[in-house]
């Protein structure tokens, strides 16, 4: 692998660059693919999946699109990498590189998710979210930008080594989601008055077991991690960028499990919460001075809670379930770093053939 | 029960009146319940359950919140019935009646969920709902309008026959929903060009079987109704009204199963829909001249559908998947007509006791 | 239909022959199958299928050998179908007759499971069951009793209407077994104490939801069912016979949700039971003089129950379920009929094609 | 618990004691418990849950009787705990002990399972096992032998200890259960010639899926352990023998799940295999010179395997899933360490309340 970092003179080996800079880089990986059971090659229109269109002396010219790119239209540069694996024929697939964000050529169609303002009961953080197809229309790369280029048996490492990371890095993520959902679970029961109740435990216990099922398959990942990493044909050799690899069994595990529960964590959360969140009276009702003294008396659940604590409970359950960005997180949350059908075919593949080559089967990746 | 009927002079007897008058209504059942772990009769505050508070010569004043109202805010009347099974202390709570719904006293606080606004890309048809809190204030209902005022042994009989019905007609409003949800999963799959992948035709035949499980649980239930009724104390009478019961352990089974699968259904369509309905361009860049030829390009998946139905058939799918509206029908879909666990305790209380005593262990009806 | 059942000269129109003798039939089905991704056709050992190897006068002869056939060895006779639909050139595997259980050339060699002898505590029934590898070599069966000779184009339909009226009558028969499984799990519960607890009621209603779905499903298909059949080429024609073809989509949606429940029901009573099943001692223990008061003094789990009819219990719980016998039975209702997987593969295709042909994708009958 | 240990002048201050005389031990802590509902100082029986009788000079008298302990009656010493947390007036019921395992007063009634042996295609190892109910009438124990005697306050702690250990232990036993599972339905797979087919491979990955999720439970209990122990009343102080102890909330989360899935892991042995192991011919047919050609014949399936090898890969397939054995040993590892309804309420309050005091809900701990 170092041989063609240095034969390219790419930025890959000056890592600090971004560090150094601050700089905020977005992953861009998923191509939007086409005709779904042919490969890159064979694609009748060859943008389907991103490729070089010309090589120069000073660069390249890239043209295709990434989908699902989260935060791509506020952060500092692009990643662009492969989607997949390659063969020898489809060498201009093979190509990675970093532009900045409003790099010339770059389109961004954007996605935003967020919440509906308030007025009186505000929220203590107002979350969103952002998603962008990443046009990229004739674009010149300049070659310290580059980081592969036709080099296509490398192409499913780079593709492997990105979704490897983002699972990786899914078992702090989603334990945290569900340290939220847990809490919100919680709190719904107490207001509710059933927080004793046996079925209401049972599916508390549920949330805690897959959270942590989820944290402890990250952490077995890390410290079963290696400096050094698998390249067809020559095994396991030491990995440049220095970098620790965690243990891809374990990554893919734990994303597994996580990303199977995503639904059943807001079946739970639907289950003990009861109707409230879908019927909640808005914000102007809930101050409307002719209102106001009806809807409190008949909101008021428990005893021991203030009504305004309990009001912004249940908006702020509304927010997390019945909302359009809660089913925007449900979907990042089932399918980022890979849905759980990948991880499932991988796995094995993985397990049996003790090498890193992965198929990406199908349009599923959310980034 | 056909004594108290005639005792009351209701217009119970006189069933043709909403059918004469073309008439719709809709039924109030659920309280807000205040104190989850008291009876109606135990509350601090005794509106917590809609209850008489005076009876006078030409009828009775009653105040109380019923919530959750499905198109209360649009129907003709509405019908107020008991929550639960009473004790002989609580025969205030035992107070059924029908009103119009902009009767004077009584105020609706509503929660409305429609569609975002299409310009360009219409849709056939635009569905949405609203839910009401319907307050009553000390409202007169005079005596022809009462169904039943104090006979408290009828208070858990009414309450049933209410959550009976609805059960019963979801078992052919959910399979419904479920081929909605069937047709396009199946498009869906046929968009991404995984129509033959083996997973997908699984999770296919997946919706099949719970919808036509649910349709059989219905009809079965109608096949073996009987034109009788079981009355504490009498065992099984004739139904006044003529109207056939429906068998109430297969209106239990097939409910609870139709709501158990809510949220699976959902991730079945996320399964195989993939990122596309969480970040599909908004409609203004859909039909933005800068953007139209990179998205109609980028956003094809099946050379054999127009782009405008590809375009449109991932609108349709995001209004059903990441919608507020679409959050708000599954929680109707898991509690309207009583929720999961409902069924799981009434249906074994019903087969083993033999009898229609049911409490309602929390609130989680969304009518 | 007509035309090859007149043109054979079959029994087959002579149903009541069966009836008129009080005969009992064992239908074989399931082929070895060899080479799982070969065809019949296409077998290096053309014996792997049950096929024609001689057309004579006076009738043919076949070899073959058809396996998990229950109650072979004890039936008057063995009616042999085909496994699967058939192709142009796959005529001689096309053939369907019926002969006596003890016919020349026939070998049965038989795997019995009894339940082991008691001689104090004796069950108030002994089952248990005999399947058979049933080994035609060289059978000569005479013309009046071949059914299909030929035809291939019927093999599939053949295969089919077997399968599908094994499905309908696993809507009564698996209930049934459900029912016994409730029982056990509620007397499991109530000896040990815990009937009250809100998890063993939840457990329990999921029993019974699975049985009433499967009834109401099997309910369904008969209440549908008709008196034609489809026949590839000619639609819907008139069903020879007389009898009713229960609908297939209710058969298939049934049967595969109580086959897929077999293991889950099988967790519950385990789950209920506690270890009891596992280490209970040995009838000669229970009846020793020296061990009999320690031991009625430790087994007592319930004083208003008699010692005799608690262990009696427990004796009976073990035979359903860590017995030899109970675990065959659990292949049994899991593949007797079609798997689920294979419901869930012909349902769909039913469901899409509007015909019956079928693949069987693999040997999980258990007949 | 220094205090009490030195106190008592115990031997548990000896720990190299077993190790110096290579001893084994079989720990005893499951009571029969009587009337579940009641704790054990107001049984009416005072022997349902083993206590202190008398205290003499030179040692203790205990009654009793502890259940399902594996492997007590090839074990050189029992060594005794209690069952649950104690209150101030169960003082005698807080006792803890060692005893040789045929001491004077000592009765096992054991309950043996065996696989059926086997003369011509021999198991490369035959195993088996054997649970003892343990019985102690008027039992002397010399005070050198006692850990506890009265200490009521430890009682929850020493109960805790051993479950905590032992569902720690599970994190390395059950994975390799599950090896086993997979090796063998990724075997029968194989066999059957459908190792390649996605439903297969799906269900493999569920079983690697599961394994490797409760290995990295256990891991991660490993890497977080401490050398010190949470003793009411006093908080977090150092483990005199010097023993680090599991997290608990790691060990009871991958416990649980690998609980959960013992059935589902022989549904999926049974999904794969087919019916073969059901109905797989004796060894006595399979040697018989009249039956091998036949069943040689038909049995066979995959023609890269010696007909030697498919016969003993059924026959212990089945000894894995049909046999007597097969059954009690499903029931062990799922209640073996604690039931998965166990970790489910003890999780939760473990988690909630930081300390370790636990309810056995129930008895379902097969030790």
């Amino acid at each position: 692998m170092r041989q063609w970092i240095q034969k390219k003179g790419s930025v890959y080996g000056k890592i600090p660059y971004h560090r150094r800079n601050d700089l905020i880089g977005a992953y861009a990986q998923t191509d939007v693919k086409g005709e779904r059971m042919l490969r890159p090659g064979q694609q009748p229109d060859p943008d389907q999946y991103l490729h070089v269109v010309e090589r120069r002396t000073d660069g390249i010219i890239v043209t295709g699109c990434k989908v699902h790119i989260t935060q791509a239209s506020v952060a500092d540069e692009i990643i662009v990498v492969p989607t997949r694996s390659l063969g020898p024929d489809e060498a201009d697939y093979a190509v990675a590189f970093a532009v900045p964000s409003d790099w010339d050529g770059v389109t961004q169609v954007i996605h935003p998710n967020n919440m509906r303002k308030r007025e009186h009961y505000k929220r203590g953080f107002d979350f969103g979210g952002v998603d962008s197809y990443v046009i990229f229309d004739n674009v010149f790369v300049p070659w310290e930008r580059v980081f592969l280029c036709g080099e296509y048996q490398h192409g499913g490492l780079c593709a492997l080594l990105f979704a490897l990371f983002h699972r990786h890095s899914y078992s702090g993520c989603k334990p945290a989601i569900g340290d939220v959902t847990l809490g919100m679970a919680a709190l719904a029961a107490e207001v509710n008055g059933i927080d004793k109740t046996p079925h209401v435990r049972e599916k508390l216990s549920k949330i805690i077991q897959i959270s942590e099922l989820g944290y402890a398959a990250g952490f077995t990942a890390s410290e079963m991690g290696k400096p050094e990493i698998y390249i067809p044909g020559k095994g396991q050799v030491p990995y440049v960028p220095g970098a620790y690899i965690p243990n891809s069994i374990y990554c893919n595990v734990g994303r597994c499990l996580t990303g199977e529960w995503v639904f059943h964590e807001q079946e739970i959360l639907c289950d003990i919460a009861g109707g409230m969140p879908a019927t909640f009276p808005y914000e102007q009702d809930l101050t409307n001075s002719d209102l106001k003294g009806y809807l409190e008396k008949y909101l008021k659940r428990n005893s021991k809670m203030s009504m305004d604590d309990q009001i912004k409970f249940w908006l702020y359950l509304s927010d997390l379930t019945v909302s359009s960005l809660a089913g925007t997180l449900n979907y990042a949350s089932y399918h980022g770093g890979g849905s759980p059908i990948m991880e499932q075919q991988s796995r094995i593949i993985l397990e049996v053939n003790s090498n890193i080559s992965e198929e990406n089967l199908k349009d599923n990746d959310k980034d």
